[in-house]
């Protein structure tokens, strides 16, 4: 008997026939003997509806108040999920996220998972029961609600998952798996059977959208294993396991991309200890979050140049901030560019294979694809080109590392 | 500096618009220098259209999870009310009911309400913050979301302005206050400027619709002043006290009736003592409400006839239930009705006036409405008649007893 926590997102909730169709497969599950837990998000159109009525009042909603009505979307489709089941004579219960006591931190709108209560799923469970939780949601230490942010869902199933050591954790979504890269820009992209933690978490954090980020940092910190697969079609979908030995052959896992880039500089800025820290610390304390950032000699040896990148959503804000801190610092100029994108290759591999970074640079010269930006980690290699290099950019790649062959 | 706890139903937040109205009203009190509490429902159209979702998935949708699903309505109107508070510049905060613990009991979907913690409350108000709290809801001990009913909105105001010692209990509703009878029924009604406690309890008992029954039994129970008045438009409204001499003079404030009323009878019940309880007892282990009770002397002295009215909707299960007891206790018959009505004139000053109850029967009976039931109280007196007979003999009641001219 294995104990399972399932995750099913809008879409795959997006209309009675569809919870039916998730109640069937829940169902499934159980018969066989297993332990379900099914964390759901709001129906698709949902969390939008909301937003919109929300927005007719304040075009910034109160957050704290925003979070008190989108989740109300996850409240809807547990307790119907559960009629669901019972209607199937499965026996049910669904839990909000603070009944569950999902504990979190005080960010509205996107805050962060602390501490989970799991006793009360436990007693369920033993009783045979399917217990249904409201992803997307918790509540603070004063007892405010609090939602993750969107695609928080994945985030409160594998925190589940953590918290009642589950065998699995199975994330259903609209696609089957995990892809080497989205298939929408390549099609020849391939679904991989297994991927790596690590190289999932740079898949994710590049704009890979099949799960989030969090989730993924999560699983691998609790040692959750995780499963990614179609709430649509029967199929194995992806694992994502920890690295093993037969992952060593495979240099690289995937292409992962992300539009939503913006990139910002501060041009002349004299180079003092603690200087990155005085930029980015503003940028930090409006909750903006910055991706890569690369520093430079500048013009002259007193001097640096600083690069950043963050959301495109950020940019703004970003650049607004930046400006102000320029002021104080005393530097020459600030500029930005939002009509960029980030390409990443991924791989675990990648650690022990020297030239694959001349390899990827080499490929994309030959397509006239200038780089902008570079940044590596341990796993991957990004680069900002214009946008609209992205299509060829990432076609060059997944041909030039032969990702359309399994591996 | 009062305290005042308003609370506004389904009609007056039922769109973006009217919310922003509620909010303008709700902070002109404030700007006055009252502490305000803003209880709320679901916009309307919001409960049915859960209620249709749910039905699609089974045809009595579990009521453990029912609550859960309802409860979001007025989730999300606190949500709503709360930021158009804040868009006029009134800040404000949102609750749920089991975030101020209205500690209800576990009967889901009719829960009644034992205690509420209003420790949050008063801190959000000694703050100068509006508090906006989701009526109809509650948690029971187990932590599970329940709800008071359709129409509990009202009870939970009540049972709010009673923990917080409220100087004034206020109900919003589309009607401007509470009249002699409905003037849907009876053009010359009258709109009274108060009434007693004792009164609208036998009016909301009766089906006047205005205020929920239990709301009205709570404001008497903990000396809530309890006033009525329009969400659309500006007026004083009816206010709830306690009797005063000024109220002896008018006998009779108004006449009730219910319209969603059957009588069930048995015939021949063996007439022994606990007789009356083992056919009652059934019927309200089934949950079923009964109002009133009658019993006679049966066709020979070792019998008796029993007969008892139920609300409509309960009929056939009661049907159903009395014909089991029947059986076992071997009466000869169980007969029923649906389609009768009762009407009741009401008024406290009834006590220390005979001949109201003569003059009640000559009237009914110079229009020949034939009375199938009667049973009387200190302030009111009912009877049963066939449901063709409302509209006659409520207007019948309404000029024999002088109601259309001021008391």
């Amino acid at each position: 008997m294995a104990l399972i926590v399932q995750k099913y997102g809008g879409t795959s909730v997006g209309s009675i026939e569809r919870i039916q169709a998730v109640a069937e497969r829940v169902r499934r599950w159980r018969d066989q003997g297993d332990q379900v837990v099914v964390v759901v998000s709001a129906m698709s159109g949902e969390t939008d509806r909301l937003i919109k009525l929300a927005k007719q009042l304040q075009e910034r909603p109160e957050p704290r108040e925003l979070d008190v009505l989108l989740s109300t979307g996850e409240q809807v489709t547990i307790a119907l999920l559960s009629m669901a089941l019972a209607a199937q004579g499965c026996p049910a219960r669904s839990y909000t996220g603070a009944q569950v006591h999902i504990l979190t931190d005080s960010a509205h709108n996107k805050a962060r998972i602390r501490d989970i209560d799991a006793a009360r799923v436990r007693a369920d469970l033993e009783a045979g029961r399917v217990v249904v939780i409201a992803g997307f949601q918790g509540i603070d230490e004063q007892g405010d609600i609090t939602t993750l942010g969107r695609g928080g869902s994945d985030t409160s199933a594998v925190a589940i998952a953590a918290a009642l050591k589950a065998d699995e954790c199975q994330i259903y979504t609209d696609v089957d798996g995990v892809y080497t890269t989205d298939p929408r820009v390549e099609p020849k992209a391939r679904k991989l059977d297994r991927i790596t933690f690590e190289e999932m978490l740079e898949m994710a954090s590049l704009g890979s959208k099949v799960l989030q980020i969090r989730s993924v940092e999560f699983a691998g910190k609790y040692r959750v294993p995780l499963r990614v697969l179609s709430s649509f079609e029967e199929g194995e979908g992806t694992l994502i396991s920890f690295e093993d030995n037969d992952v060593e052959d495979a240099k690289i896992s995937g292409i992962a991309f992300s539009r939503d880039e913006a990139k910002l500089t501060v041009l002349g800025v004299p180079d003092q200890p603690g200087v990155a820290h005085r930029i980015l610390g503003p940028i930090a304390e409006a909750n903006i979050e910055v991706d890569m950032i690369v520093q430079n000699v500048g013009a002259d040896e007193a001097t640096t140049d600083f690069t950043f990148t963050v959301h495109r959503n950020d940019y703004a804000s970003a650049l607004d901030i930046l400006k102000r801190t320029a002021d104080e610092l005393g530097a020459r100029q600030v500029t930005g560019d939002a009509t960029i994108v980030k390409i990443s290759l991924v791989g675990v591999g990648m650690r022990s294979h020297a030239g694959i970074a001349s390899r990827m640079f080499a490929s994309l010269a030959k397509e006239g694809i200038n780089i902008r930006m570079i940044s590596t980690s341990e796993i991957k290699i990004s680069v900002v080109v214009d946008e609209k290099y992205l299509e060829l950019g990432v076609r060059t790649l997944h041909e030039a590392f032969g990702l359309d062959q399994p591996a």
